[in-house]
């Protein structure tokens, strides 16, 4: 069953599955469930959303995933910027932390997971591609800016709110004045806990003897530390009273069964922001899933992808979750402990699912400052600053719209940032696509090679001009092309034969044709023979089908060395340059 | 001043006018006045307007052309397309006819105006570009049809609506019944008259000894001849009183200087309408400017032209117009007159604004159904059905794209129509866009040249997979690239040396720079060394900027040759197909 095995991949490695693998797996589940119950419930609160939704998110989703995805080692669940966006979505449609809010980000996961399904079964995975390099990396470090101002207020004991970063900095500033010291303290300690964790602590294990995958392992787990002596310390000193808020009481419970609402007029108002969700959630998935395939020379199917994710999103929908994908940390946790397969990823299911019935009772105390303090250091490893300096050494219209989202992200919105740079993009690549490169060329003397008369020593001849495109003939340049043609026309009186050379050109659309026909027309008005050479294969095989060919004033020439030669043989002898234009009577 | 004659394109043309120019001229503007008439009022009632604001645009918009306009022969004024338009757009906010409505009319007219000037001043003429030929050419045949159905009504003598062609079609059987016999001998009559003139009348005056021109131009004053004989039928049998419905009293004066409204609500809600209306009208007038133009070796420059439409239509918005544009018919018959300078235009105006102060008494008694017999005479050449199946036979994704757009246009609306297409294009040819063409190649026996495996019989070499791309690399298919690769790998495991042969590569964008780093990455993760050849000259510029070249883990050749000679020669002998894959062990 080759077909069914494509869209159920568990079906393939399934068959395979043995003891080593079995182990394998069972030990990289182990590392990445410790790793992700602290994640979990601080991505929950980035989306204002109760801390138990994070674990819920993190368990069918998970297993939906291991069933459609087509990656061995991709982790599920929530991510930093898909929590961001899922807090801005669902807060335009009811204050964060309310039932209307729980259930706009049910609605938010079904919506995508659809999205996402229909996608793959349409096979329009490649509208991801409209999110170029710059646009995403530009995104996410204004998103980890966004996020880590957020938590700023958790690390401070305040209130404090806006959803761009001028009116964040206004309420931090404003409100800075009632900081809780103790709340404070536990912040601060525990940021710089994680960031030595990150920077310091996998060399000083690796000195003392320990294999560097290990040491990392372990350095990897310094959240967990974290959580516990921060509860403890909470517990210890009974610093709820001086006013250091704790996660509380989390419902000890299997994900419950949730219908996400029917609401039309909700599902509308949600749409937009569930694509935009959607594929930058896939951009991410995907791009972390290659990049883990490759090191194991396996493969990976983005259109199976998009099931895969629209799977476990459904999933997110119906079990209490919200949207969810393939994040970048535990994925790589998961590789570098070792699993080999989607089972794995069954495994920590489980191993959350036990959490959040057996463990939850111990995180009443957790400081909400210590879960900041983890998203501040999970998100500024985000955020990269070199890139835009680098974008714009190497290409300028890449760093105008890396800007362009970075600035809209920044100061209207993460919506209309991602938006923003779709469409920089998208105009700037028409842009340059509507005005490709084009030379006149001459023959290179005792060669039958041509090149461009403004950089080499060519022979011309004022009755003979060709034109070499290095660009297929599209509907976007087609007008180009005419206009090219009309202004060397007006710049050679003396031409007799116009040559267009066509070695780049890998297709010609229908635009492109119309314009070929017209420009043949306009140069027959004017007294000048239209040619075409080396035409590629498949060009030539549609301009078979078309009635170019019998219209042409000219020839349709195999090499450009043939046509130059045999035209300009035709026409005798050069006249001087300021020679009157022979051809003037037939113009007009 | 060379600057300033840039963009008053009159300060060039108007030094070197002489007397014979002039005689040329006023013969021109006699002969397109005649014809301007009729055509005038009738495109005004095609959009809902009082007949005599057709007349006010054909005044002022000329002048404000003939300034700031680069073709020397173009006709501003009503066309039917955008006549159609206007009726749509300025309908959606108040029923034709209404103050409010002519009130939008002058809106639509000076916000199109506005919209051309500033895409001028921004050079943004190349956005034109996302019309594709098939689209537009959708685009008008849909319209012909809805205009041609839209005016049987007129014909018939009978009340009848719809937008959309089936609500047309509808409310017309509806209405059938009503039928006004009168009315209808005069519109079936003038309908028959004006097609033989088109058709018969030429050669007729031809083979009776006139010279094709002059025969050409007198069939154009055909409507002219129609309207004359139909108002004397009307006076003379005083078919008013038979129920024929007619123009009646048009006032006799100057062009009105109007102010259109500034209310806020009221532009945004035209402004999309606006923004298409002008587009589609730029494309037309362009498209027209440049054959006439290319017929006398002169060039357009379409980005001035934005700023000559531009004026035009503010001109329109002040003086009681509507919006217009460079219409084909009136063009021609200005060109084959013997128009030299757009001083032939201006003289047209003055003859117009006569006509408006003179004439019309003399129209009172003219029939609708007279007017709406030129306007179908001249929308049903716009119509033209052999398109279709030409792009149908030539291009599948073109032909969808029309298809889309005749469909929506009959369908749903004018609007929607234009915007299906330019989205269907779009999308399709990102689609293709993001797949460009690639080879996996092998060297030519005794040769130095490099040809696809799968067409040619070439030596290859398991150590070394060379890839060929024929597509610049863009954001578009740097995913693209990444799998390609990846399925590459996958599928040879013998491989140590990847060679992308850059030959068609004209740019490499950011997105796919990253991707190429990406893929230097993964191949070094699996052992393997990653080259290019063949880099162009600009594009190894750009990569010079990059740390690609430091990073890249194989080298960058100058040649294909020289790289594949130098790699499989390194490489010893290559084993027996069915040999262990030797760096099996590099991987994971």
């Amino acid at each position: 069953m080759p077909a069914l095995a494509r869209y159920l991949p568990v079906l393939e490695w399934g068959r395979a599955y043995g003891t080593t693998t079995l182990t394998n797996d069972l030990v990289a589940a182990l590392i990445v469930t410790i790793m992700l119950i602290p994640q979990s419930l601080a991505y929950a609160m980035l989306a204002g959303l109760p801390p138990e939704v994070g674990l819920y998110a993190s368990i069918a989703p998970i297993i939906a995933y291991a069933l459609f995805g087509t990656s061995r080692t991709l982790a599920v669940g929530p991510v930093a910027v898909i929590s961001l966006m899922t807090l801005t979505a669902a807060g335009s449609v009811a204050p964060p932390g309310s039932a209307d809010f729980i259930a706009a980000a049910l609605v938010l996961a079904l919506l995508s997971g659809l999205i996402l399904l229909l996608m793959g079964v349409l096979r329009l995975g490649f509208l991801a591609n409209l999110l170029s390099h710059p646009v995403i990396s530009g995104f996410i470090t204004a998103s980890g800016i966004l996020i880590a101002t957020s938590q700023l207020k958790s690390i401070l004991g305040i209130e404090a709110g806006g959803a761009t970063l001028p009116d964040m900095v206004r309420s931090l500033a404003a409100n800075i004045g009632d900081t809780n010291v103790p709340t404070l303290v536990i912040g601060a300690a525990s940021t710089a806990f994680l960031f030595w964790v990150r920077k310091g602590l996998k060399p000083l294990l690796v000195s003392a003897g320990l294999r560097p995958r290990t040491a990392d392992l372990l350095a990897k787990s310094g959240p967990i530390a974290a959580v516990a002596a921060s509860t403890l310390a909470v517990i210890a000193f009974d610093l709820e009273a001086s006013g250091v808020k704790v996660v509380g009481q989390i419902p000890q419970s299997l994900p419950p069964l949730t219908v996400p609402l029917f609401d039309p007029g909700l599902w509308q108002k949600l749409f937009v922001p569930a694509l935009l969700l959607s594929i930058i959630g896939f951009v991410e998935s995907v791009s972390v899933a290659q990049t883990l395939a490759a090191k194991k020379r396996q493969r990976i199917d983005p259109d199976q992808e998009l099931i895969g994710l629209g799977a476990a999103n459904v999933a997110a929908g119906f079990t209490g979750g919200y949207p969810v994908t393939g994040g970048f940390a535990r994925s790589v946790v998961n590789f570098d402990a070792g699993a080999e397969t989607p089972a794995a990823g069954a495994f920590t299911a489980i191993g959350i699912l036990l959490a959040a019935l057996f463990l939850t009772p111990l995180l009443a105390s957790l400081p909400i400052a210590t879960l900041a303090a983890t998203i501040i250091v999970a998100v500024l490893s985000l955020v990269d600053l070199k890139k835009p300096v680098e974008i714009l050494h190497y290409s300028r219209p890449d760093f105008i719209a890396m800007l362009a989202t970075i600035g809209v992200t920044l100061l209207v919105g993460v919506e209309p940032g991602v938006i923003a740079g779709v469409l920089t993009s998208l105009v700037l690549y028409l842009w340059r696509a509507s005005r490709p490169h084009a030379a006149i060329v001459g023959r290179v003397p005792d060669t039958e090679h041509f090149r461009n008369v403004k950089r080499h020593e060519v022979i011309t001849d004022p009755h003979v001009i060709t034109i070499r495109v290095d660009e297929s003939l599209t509907y976007l340049n087609a007008r180009w092309l005419e206009e090219l043609v009309l202004e060397t026309v007006a710049a050679n009186p003396a031409m007799r034969h116009l040559i267009l050379m066509c070695p780049a050109v890998n297709a010609i659309d229908a635009s492109a044709l119309e314009s070929l026909e017209t420009i043949n027309r306009r140069l027959a008005d004017a007294g000048i023979d239209f040619h075409l050479t080396e035409v590629k294969g498949p060009v030539m095989d549609a301009l078979a089908r078309s009635h170019l060919p019998q219209l042409l004033s000219g020839r349709i020439w195999l090499t450009q060395h043939e046509a130059f030669k045999t035209l300009t043989g035709a026409q005798g002898p050069a006249p001087a340059p300021g020679s009157p234009p022979d051809v003037a009577a037939a113009a007009g």
